[in-house]
């Protein structure tokens, strides 16, 4: 007796768990942990940078005016009465003729308005003190980085939800931010069902294999930014699996099952829904792999049922599970990133449900080809290791063959896409 | 007074570093926390996938020969004699006409040869038992995924050096890694240098800035996949500086200081590395920015001598450290992986260096773009922010312009390059 379900299209799928996605909520971190965490907050400048008018170059701070007339031939001379480093501020001020030697970053001395560069100069030490010529006119501004030129007060610099890479740590410190807002990242919750899982250190069994979608799951849940909440393997036994699963959903932000999705004999997923209450958003898409992943909602929170193969499974999280993440991140590109590659292999037999290949995507000479990683039968985990995407094969009554045009979701990219169905 | 110095090629002054790699050596860590490290052996296959011969669908497993002659018409009845789901084995040996229900992932029972599809099948319910109906004939080993036929034991599947992701993380699982054989993460000791370095709670001072580098490094460090060993900030003073450098140096891996490495007056970097008796690779390589970028070894440890301009330090420690870095993890593909892209700016002004340009590359219609990511004044640190590339315009003679195809570094990728000069 095969039940029957009706499949409906991903975008629609994907719109229907959207629906129930929660808000971002800010935690704060020190800045020593920040890095590859979500902006919860615009970053915004704490105040001018440069937040005061100093030297790009070694040299002199000189009053430019007093330039006026130095040639090849006419060198000016000056008095040099003090010497700053960066962080060092002179309590001198820059007379007619007067000169402060200053080093890159150093605060420009009052009076000044122009640095001379060091190799445009020649010193002389003399009886009555330190000298130098100059044998250039010098404008008004000419070689000073001035307050405020990078950026101002005030500035929105960096959005919210952006993923806080090496320079935004930079200017998190440039302006202060020894605690930076970040997005909280959400708890998932993951049980694997299944009678036929073993530990991972367990010796292989007949008919057993060993439990590898957790681990599976639990890396990828890290690559979209949450946390996991691992609380185990469960046999496929209907009373075991609702009391686990009703215990454990409350603690988690999102909770996440696999195996136990499909219309076979030990699948007791869709009953435990059903027990438990919860809302069927669905449970068939019209896709391969994972056409049995089911969704479902209870008191708002969202139930993800994956399904116990591993390339069904993997697909469905990436698919219908990252896109939650990262909206709690902040995110308002939460989807996979899409882009354009040319197909490099041919599937000749026409499929009529849209197919989402673990894929290769590779550059050459700036253009974007894709292969697929592995056999593309929907058991085989190895092609797991070798995808960074999978590639989009609509569906319909056609094959596809070697140079044409496929889109592709790229797994291991930050940019995202807001929708791309 | 300026000090010569001689600049070396980039190409040049990277092999001098790369002479001076160290090798990568083992840990053993958790499965649970290997997701995004490096693989420090090669991940070879302990048993063959799927170690037993199973259904690959929801059916009935049978002997193929009692199905010649089953027809639309003229059907063949089997008697039930079993029922499994994955993770049971059947202690029944199938005989003529007999058949076992099986789903999904089950192992074969004994006597079977093939699975008929329960969609294929009618059921029936008898006085004397459960029987089902078969229409078709079915060949010897259809619809049964083979024992090996995904992998092989023995096999090497993923090779050492190869970033854990998710699909390798699930195979670790399948093969019963409970521990896995990572690379041990390089510790990169850090001193960032200045009298200009406010930490980064402190309210502004006049002249002085807040230390940003030691923050953008360290994340550069955890980006190539080491840890940092941060020692704080050390005001320009030599005595100071060299003590603090002498006693640090001997529990990292990797020493990196900001700052203190151009000529200025207060730059005390060359005297110390002078005094330590470390031997100077080179402290100029003719590019932008990063000019000033100084390394040294002492009994084979590298001293990194990083330009405190953090656009400087970026490049620096990009090009230099990171190459390091993940040779240490194993990588053979230690440097930036460089493609190429179009550029979608002018540069008209020419320029003798060869200039690493902050950049974002973007992907238009399956085809690599790239773009200043900001205003390219080597002080500013906005432009990184928006970096997830280093452009390449080599020096020379002539601008380049918009729609030319550049060479570009990518920031943000695990598959790196061997030799990209």
């Amino acid at each position: 007796m095969v039940e029957r379900r009706t499949p409906i299209q991903i975008g629609e799928a994907v719109k229907k768990v959207m629906e129930y996605k929660l808000e971002g909520s800010t935690e704060f971190v020190s800045i020593n942990d920040s890095y590859g965490r979500f902006l919860s907050d615009d970053l915004k400048a704490t105040s001018d940078v440069p937040h005061f008018d100093r030297a790009p170059y070694d040299g002199y701070a000189v009053r430019s005016e007093d330039t006026r007339g130095a040639a090849q031939t006419s060198p000016v001379k000056f008095e040099v009465i003090d010497h700053i480093g960066a962080g060092m501020v002179s309590d001198k001020t820059i007379g007619p003729f007067q000169a402060v030697r200053i080093m890159t970053g150093a605060q420009m001395p009052e009076g000044s308005d122009a640095v001379v560069m060091l190799e445009l100069t020649k010193e002389a030490e003399e009886a009555d003190g330190k000298f130098m010529f100059v044998k250039r006119v010098h404008q008004k501004g000419e070689n000073i980085s001035f307050r405020g030129e990078d950026a101002k007060e005030g500035e929105v610099l960096v959005k919210k939800g952006t993923f806080i890479n090496p320079g935004i740590q930079a200017m998190l410190a440039t302006f202060g931010y020894a605690t930076v807002p970040v997005a909280r990242k959400p708890i998932v919750g993951l049980y694997a069902t299944g009678t036929e899982l073993l530990e991972v250190g367990d010796p292989l069994e007949p008919g057993k294999i060993r439990n590898s979608n957790s681990y599976m799951i639990s890396a990828q849940v890290q690559r979209a930014g949450a946390e996991v909440r691992y609380f185990g393997q469960l046999p496929d036994d209907f009373e075991t699996c609702y009391e686990a699963v009703r215990a454990a959903i409350g603690g988690v932000d999102i909770f996440i099952t696999t195996g136990g999705v499909s219309v076979g004999d030990f699948d007791y997923l869709p009953q435990i829904y059903e027990k438990l209450g919860a809302e069927v958003l669905f449970n068939k898409v019209a896709v391969r792999p994972g056409s049995v992943t089911t969704v479902a909602q209870l008191h708002g929170k969202l139930l993800f049922g994956l399904s116990g193969n591993p390339s069904a499974c993997y697909v469905g999280f990436e698919l219908f599970a990252r896109p939650i993440i990262r909206t709690m991140l902040c995110s308002d590109k939460p989807h996979l990133r899409k882009e354009r590659a040319r197909l490099e292999a041919d599937f000749p037999k026409a499929n009529p449900f849209t197919r989402f290949v673990r894929s290769a995507l590779t550059i050459q000479d700036g253009k974007l080809i894709v292969t697929p990683s592995g056999l593309d039968k929907s058991n085989i985990i190895m092609s797991l290791a070798g995808a960074n995407s999978l590639m989009i094969l609509p569906g319909g009554t056609r094959g596809f063959e070697r140079g044409m045009k496929v889109e592709v979701l790229m797994l291991e990219d930050q940019t995202g896409s807001d929708w791309p169905w």
